[in-house]
Parts: C-alpha cells; sequence; structure tokens
C-alpha cells in the first residue's frame, strides 16, 4: 500500500496554520503543501457570523479586535492582502469602541457609572487603601505594577525594553519568571483594590495566577497604555478566509473536517492518523494548534510525549461569547440626562457586573456606529474565569463534541426566538450560520435575567435570537493560554517552534507566543517557526527516496 | 509462570478499604485476603501527626471530625472497635470546638466578629437584602434551601426524608438533579447573600455548581442542623490503623507502598499490574478508591473504561491544610473586654476571612481544650475553591510526586523553623511524623502575613515549624469529591459498587456516597459494596480451577 505523499503538512486551519500555508507555498511553489482542518471551517478562534434580521452587524464569536498602534504583525498584513485582494473583498476596519463614561458598574449590589470611579470614589463600594481610590481597575493595576518593576509604566519604552527589564526583575529575592502575577499584587495592592480591579476589569483570567514575567508586559500592552482598539467590518474572520483563498489560488490544498489522531516520525516521512481515512505520509509537518489541541494527540503521537513538558508550559483560559438580539436598543434608556437637560444613551462600549454575566458589549454596526433604533444586537456576555463554574451548570459539557467528531457542540435544548428561523445571510464564502451556533436555552434566560438586574430595569424585550461559542470546548480548551508560573517563556517560546533537533516537526500559534489571547501572537510565533523552518531547506530528493523505501516495504 | 495467587484483592488503605477487609476476613476467615496500598502508610486522606514539642496535640492533616449526632455508621464502628481494643488503644472523643462569637470575620476590609453578623447587621460590609441583612452565613443559605424545597427544612425530618424530598422535587419545571446549586441559590437569594455566605461560610466548594438534589440535604446535615462535631483525642487516623491492625491480626495481610497501574479481567481471574514487581491474580477485586485514582488507573484498565461514566459522575475538590506552630496562642489577643470588664480571649473554634488564606482553627488540645499558654498551634490554612490558583504559585505541582512513585511532594524549598529538627513523637504505630510533611517556605512565609493582617495585628510572633497537606495531589485528586450536575447519585450510587454483571469487580469510598468528605461517605459505599459481595459467595473451587488453567497455560 502506498500512502498519499505530501511535501508539507499543516495541521491547523486558524491564522497560524493558514498564514503559514500561505507564506511557505510562496517560498515552495512546487511543493504539495495542504492544511488539514478538523472542524468545517478556516478560521480557528476566529468566528464571524451575521445575526438573523441585522443586516449591518457582524457578530465576533470569536476574536474581535485588534491594537493598531502596537500589532504591527497583524497592521501589516492586512496592508499587504488589501494590495492582493480585488476591491470587493478588501478588508476595512473601524474603531471599536471602548469603556464610555456613562456606561454602567453594577458591583456588590450598587449602581455605578464607570466615571464614578474617578468621580465619585465614595460611591465605589470597595475598602481601598487611600492610595488606590479614585482610580480605575486599570489605574491601580499599572500603579501595582510600577510598584513590582519600578520605571516599566514609563510610556517611552517599546514592548521589547518591558520584556527585557521583566526578563532581569526580581521581587523580594525571586525572580520575576517564579512569580504569580496574582500572588504578586496582593503584595503591593490591599485585597479589595485587587478585587475591585477583577470585578470592574470585566475580565476574570488576566489578573489570575499565571507568569508575573508575562503577565506585566501583557497587561501594560493590552490595558495599561491607552490601547487603540480596531474591529473588522465584515468579520475578523475574512482575514484567515482570505489568507487560505490565497493559498489555494497558488496552488495549495486545505481539507476540512479532518481530525488529526496522532502521528509517528520514521525514516524521514510522518504518518499522519486522521478519522475515517488512510493514513497519510508527510516530510514535513507544522502543528498549528493550541495546548489542549496538542494534548488531545500526546497519546497517539510519540514525538509529542517527548516534549510534553514544552507543551504543558502555559494553561487554556476557558472563556465564552453569547450574543442576542433585540427589537431595539432597550440599554439606551440606561443613560442619563445631563447638566445641560441633554440625555446621554448608554449605546457603545461595555458595562461591568461582578455578576456572572461579568460583561456586556453594546455591539457597533459595521462602520463602529451605535444602533440607535430598529433591530439591535448585545455581546451579552463575555465571560472568563470563575465564573465559568456557574454557567456549567446551565449548558452541555464541554469534551464531548470533539470525542463524538463534530466541531462544536449540538445544543439539546437551545433557545428559539422570533427571530429564529428567518434565515441569517452566510458569511464569507465558507459559509458558517449564526444558525449553527445556537445557545442553551436555560443560559439564555439566565443571563437576559441578569442582564435586566445590571441595567436597573424592571422590564427588558424579549431575546429575539442567540448564537454562542464557548471556546473552552475541545480541541481549543481555552479562549487563550496564559505562561505558567517557573517557566522562562522566552526560551520555550523559541524552542518548541521546532522542538526536536533534526525532526522536521514545527508547532506555532497564539499559545506559545508574547501576545496569547490574539492574532498578533498567532504570527509571531508563526513567524519565528517559518524563520528555523527556512533554515533547514526542503529537501525533495531526500523525501523521493524516502517515498521509494516505504514502497520497497 | 506462575503468578501469586490471592482470593480478595482490596486497593486502597483508607477507611472503606481497611473497613472492607476488617468485615470481609471477619466473613471469610479462610480466604487470602490483602489490602494494597500506594503509599507508605494505612489511613487515606485521614492522616494524623504531632508537632514538635506540642505533646498534647495532634495535628489532623486530613479529616479532622465527625457529627456524633447523624453519623450513626461511624459512632457504632467507634463502638465496636473499643469492644475489641485493649485498653491503651481505645479510641476518645472531644468535643471540636464550633465558633465562638468573639472570632474574628475580616471580611471586605473590615474587621468584624461573628457575633456582629446578627448584632450589628450595619457593620456587615455586604449589600444585602432585607431578609437576609442580619442573618449568618448558615442562616442564609437554609433560608434558600427552604424557599427551593418548601417544607425541607424541618427538624423533625431525618437525612433520608429530605433526600426523598429532593428527588422529587423541581423548580422552575426542572427536576432538582439537573440543577446546579449555585445556580438555584443565585435565582432565590441576593448575589450579595450569596456572596458574604460564601465568604463568612469560610469554605468555597460548599456552595459551588454541584448537584442541588444532593448538595441541599447534604449542606442541611452538615452545616445547617445544629451539628454536633467530635474530634479524636489521639488523631482519626487511629480509626483506620485499628481496622487494618484487627484485620492483620485475624490473618489478614497488608502490604505498602504497592501503587496499582492497572488490571485485567479474563477467565474469572483479575491480573494486577503494580508498579515494580510481578503482576498477581485475584478472584475478586474490590478498588476502595476516589475517582482521581481510578482514573489514573483506566488507561490501563479495560474494566474501567466501560465504566467511565459512573466513574466520572463526580469532580473532585481540591484543598489543603497547612498547620503551623508558635511560642505561645497570639490570637488570644485578639479579643475584647466585656462590659463587666472581663477580657474574653480568641481561643477555640476559627476565623474566617476573604483573603486566599480563608479560615483558620485554634486548634485544641487533645481534651478539646483551648491552649492558653506555651507552645500552641494553628490550623493556619483550611482552603479549597477559588483560591487553589493562588497557592498554586507557592507550592509544587500536584500531579508529579505519585507519577515519580513517592507518597507525597517533597518540597524543595521547605519552610524551616526553630523547633523543625527537634524531632517529634511518632504518631501511631505505622509511624509519619510530623517532618514528613514539611510545608513550601513561600506559602507559611504569606501565610503568616495574611494571618496579621485577619487578626489586625501589627506583629506576630516568628512560626516555628509547619506542616502541609494537599489533597489535591494525585492519587486523591481532592478533598473530598461532589456528584456532578444531572446525574442520578441515588442510582449511581448503587450501580458503582458492583459495576459489571457477572464481574466480581466492587468499587467504595467517600466519593460515591450520600456523606461525601465525611468518613461516614466511605463506610456507607462500603457497606452496600459489602452487600453485593455477599450476595454473591465466594467460590473456591472456581477459583483453584482457573489457577489450573493458568497453570496449563
Amino acid at each position: 500500500m502506498v500512502n498519499e505523499q505530501i511535501d508539507i503538512a499543516i495541521i491547523g486551519g486558524g491564522v497560524s496554520g493558514v498564514y503559514s500555508a500561505w507564506k511557505l507555498k510562496k517560498q515552495f511553489p512546487n511543493q504539495k503543501i495542504v492544511v488539514f482542518e478538523g472542524s468545517d471551517h478556516i478560521g480557528g478562534r476566529l468566528l464571524s457570523v451575521k445575526p438573523p434580521e441585522i443586516p449591518n452587524m457582524t457578530a465576533e464569536l470569536g476574536g474581535m479586535r485588534i491594537l493598531e498602534n502596537t500589532q504591527k504583525l497583524i497592521v501589516d498584513l492586512i496592508d499587504t492582502l488589501n494590495a492582493e485582494l480585488p476591491f470587493s473583498e478588501q478588508i476595512t476596519l473601524y474603531d471599536f469602541p471602548v469603556d464610555e463614561p456613562q456606561n454602567l458598574a453594577y458591583l456588590r449590589g450598587e449602581y455605578l457609572r464607570l466615571v464614578d470611579f474617578v468621580t465619585r470614589p465614595d460611591k465605589v463600594p470597595y475598602n481601598m487603601s487611600f492610595l488606590e481610590k479614585g482610580n480605575g481597575p486599570g489605574a491601580i493595576i499599572v500603579n501595582a505594577i510600577e510598584q513590582i518593576v519600578p520605571g516599566i509604566t514609563n510610556p517611552n519604552l517599546h514592548e521589547a525594553q518591558r520584556r527585557a527589564m521583566t526578563r532581569e526583575a526580581s521581587f523580594d529575592g525571586v525572580p520575576l519568571y517564579q512569580w504569580g502575577f496574582w500572588n504578586l499584587l496582593y503584595r503591593v495592592i490591599s485585597s479589595e483594590g485587587y478585587q475591585f480591579s477583577m470585578d470592574a476589569g470585566g475580565y476574570d483570567s488576566t489578573l489570575v495566577n499565571w507568569n508575573a514575567c508575562d503577565a506585566i508586559p501583557w497587561y501594560l500592552s493590552d490595558f495599561g497604555m491607552t490601547p487603540k482598539y480596531k474591529g473588522f467590518c465584515n468579520g475578523f474572520q475574512q482575514v484567515p478566509i482570505a489568507l487560505a483563498e490565497l493559498f489555494v489560488k497558488d496552488g495549495g490544498e486545505v481539507r476540512l473536517e479532518q481530525q488529526l489522531r496522532g502521528f509517528e516520525y520514521a525514516n524521514g516521512q510522518f504518518t499522519l492518523n486522521f478519522n475515517n481515512q488512510d493514513s497519510i505520509s508527510a516530510g514535513k509537518l507544522i502543528l498549528a494548534m493550541p495546548r489542549r489541541a496538542l494534548d488531545l494527540i500526546t497519546p497517539e503521537s510519540p514525538q509529542l510525549k517527548e516534549i510534553q513538558s514544552l507543551i504543558g508550559s502555559v494553561t487554556p483560559r476557558p472563556l465564552f461569547k453569547l450574543f442576542t438580539t433585540y427589537a431595539n436598543p432597550w440599554w439606551r434608556i440606561a443613560g442619563y440626562t445631563n447638566a445641560a437637560g441633554e440625555f446621554v444613551p448608554v449605546q457603545s462600549g461595555r458595562s461591568v457586573t461582578d455578576l456572572p454575566v461579568r460583561q456586556t458589549y453594546y455591539w457597533p454596526n459595521s462602520d463602529g456606529t451605535p444602533a440607535v433604533n430598529g433591530r439591535a444586537m448585545l455581546l451579552a456576555s463575555y465571560d472568563d474565569g470563575s465564573n465559568i463554574g456557574y454557567w456549567d451548570g446551565l449548558r452541555p459539557q464541554r469534551s464531548r463534541a470533539w470525542k463524538l467528531g463534530s466541531s462544536h457542540a449540538q445544543i439539546a435544548d437551545p433557545f428559539i426566538g422570533d427571530d429564529d428561523g428567518k434565515g441569517t445571510t452566510a458569511n464569507g464564502k465558507l459559509n458558517q450560520t449564526w444558525e449553527e451556533y445556537r445557545a442553551p436555552r436555560r443560559m439564555v434566560d439566565e443571563i437576559a435575567r441578569q442582564l435586566q438586574q445590571m441595567h436597573g430595569l424592571d422590564y427588558t424585550p424579549l431575546v429575539k435570537s442567540a448564537a454562542f461559542r464557548d471556546w473552552g470546548e475541545d480541541p481549543y480548551g481555552g479562549g487563550w493560554n496564559s505562561w505558567n508560573i517557573g517557566v522562562k517563556s522566552w526560551e520555550v517560546k523559541d524552542q518548541i517552534t521546532h522542538p526536536i533537533a533534526g525532526t522536521p516537526l514545527y508547532i506555532c500559534g497564539e499559545a506559545y507566543s508574547d501576545s496569547q489571547g490574539w492574532v498578533e501572537g498567532a504570527l509571531q510565533t508563526a513567524e519565528i517557526m517559518l524563520g528555523k523552518f527556512m533554515q533547514e531547506p526542503v529537501s525533495d530528493t531526500k523525501q523521493k527516496a524516502t517515498v521509494s523505501e516505504l514502497q520497497a516495504l
């Protein structure tokens, strides 16, 4: 039996996989390069769908934005793609709305507006220290970081300089990479300051106990230093889809619904074992996958067993997004009338609460403007960390779907609203639709109840439709990954891209990057990996020899 | 090759294992019955050690008490054992101190005494509802439970009656066993009432999202209904040690440091594979192990793979205990002077805080009286649930030791105080000593810092010595286990004790009981299991035939 023989196999159709494929095909036009994707679509944790009856909005069930002023790789990639793409497929951005002062913070049973953190510190129901009071959650953490690594919050520093500082820094005589971020924060701010920063910050997992050496520059880039967020007018998934299409146009091949179960390397060839088909031989193998996906294939992959300590150097952080649509943007009424007698509505950015729903984004139109009337949409809950267990009680198990071979969990008892069944526009050429991501009914009901409470309203209109994606599901394991305490990430980041000397096995993706949770991180590790890949020129001769050897068996 | 042949193999030297062994040996005196224990001592999650220089105290690194008025099995067992044991080895109990009104609650940066919950509700920094204010944490949960299942808090009901009620009950049209306890509590009390009950209750994992049908009767028995706690004058580990000794005296055999790696069942015989030795054949097999221990051997045990859904019906809850000793009971000064001018010291029971240290027990003398001067000891932190991640940053990884074949993690950087190295009294005949359970230095330092803060003191004396046991470590996985949402525990509890018809495989232990986390639960499932075991009489003939078959191979 002669197996199918390919030159370069890339596992994973997320950004790092299709980006690598696109670059490699340009470099090696005569090589047989194939991207294998386990689900039925390209994009990984980028997933953009159109809600029913709201043609001018796109729901981002996965990644939703970039930092325009610091994420150079994605910004340059968009420019490069736009130069290659026809006018009708140009990738365009809008200013992603940020926290507005009139937005709500419902914390510890008190109704506040975000502006109150600074202007009415005595209303903030956290027993903070004199120095902490009057600051917002970001400022408290930035001040804490400045105490931990003096000088690091100087805005003239670049991220690379900040990373160099945390690599060299110690606290209490212990190097920073051996400290947990949570443990360190507890040493320099009050427990109430920490709790306020967590509750009002909206995210749980950013302040958890991950490697302080990585957490500090990550936090400063993402939250601390006047970030400039941009969203994607036609959805972020447009980027990996465009990359995949250009790769195919150049002669590459994309195969969907191919779950890798394991692989072996012997005699200069990889044997790849997929679900439901014969095995495939490949000369080189690129795993463009996050940690949990690597864990799932490790039992059947001898080479991965050798590098389990590298793979285990990060922790997947579960996270979900749930979108809801309504007949009108009812949240506008939660605004206030200012001194000039004008009504200032709540309409863009987000509100936060310490209820399990945690944070709600008033979703913008595709040009970034707020919805002012007619059908409108909320990113009703964007939730991670400690409330995962709460929602686990109202949704299906996270490990089941992948085992059964499907892309994501089928909801046994889905929410069905008035707008369901009206049909939605397919999004992009790969045809993922809103209906495929139905939300659990009991979860939508509970989120609706908590949204009403956090907005201080006695009535909110019925949900018309809902969509849900839980990135804690296999094979993703999390919405993002964080470096473990004690790991020297600057070494692992380099080693894991080409982990075994002499074996043409490569690993890339957001999980093992400096920009964990961002597309920028996926591109960063893909670039490091491609640099190593290019150092070992592809040898057609050797591969052909090996095929002959196989045939001789 | 003839394997060693035994009649009944029992895996696990915790209470359920040695209790079953003791009972079976009485029933079948001529059978070869062997208990195999992975660690170097008997007791499982009961572990009693003597601190240095404090001869009249015993630290309970594992289970520490019973509920005398409701836990009939353990109470009867103690009576039975005392009838068999010589006078010098009698098991004696003391009244385990409970929360005293003058004890501290340091919550949200405010200093309170426990009595303030009821007498000064406006001082309690939680924005609770009118009906919740003025109640302690237990009363809030009991009132919530009464709303969920009306009538269930009637004190005339027995636990069996309460269990029958929750099995039949529904909430919002959904049967209770399909509800998470946390989800339900959020429907009937305020989020602030829930948070107060969690923070002031001292435990995180009791109020998490486990099966509401089980959580409700469990909570009412453990916390709600005037519990009467008893501690063990010579340590709780005395019970399993006595059982093991009586079993050995009757002709049974106990083998320590035997880690089971997996087993197979064929031709009426189990083949047991242990670390570092030849395999052993057994006619019947009892796994007296918690879920995580079963998970660890499942990959190499075909019969366990068949019943993974039963094994996976509970969740292990990590939990640790850390004890510290001092030159004097410094916490007494945290008392107050009452209206009569008398000083009321803090001296027994526990204090609570929302800091990660969570709860501290002022450890009693072996007769239950408080330490009033001289060397004294604290159960400095008894912590579970959401703070696990905080302490993970300051201690070794939980899965490493077991893989390496050792009983528990060796601490690379242990805390060494003035009293370390002075030698401690061995405890019982199996000789576990305090020194074997050294605590991580950075963890002791941080706990000392938080103890000082929660007691409102500017100075606390140096720690003289510390001991630590993390029950989240393999092979335990948790200090206790909780039933998963959606599971009908009353069916699984029965099925799992003899899970495969016709195969003499039995499972018991706290994990799959009504009294999870208690020795009572271990005894309960052992009794159910023994009932099934007795139904299928032991056939010596068949076993001998099988040995002959093996010899013929």
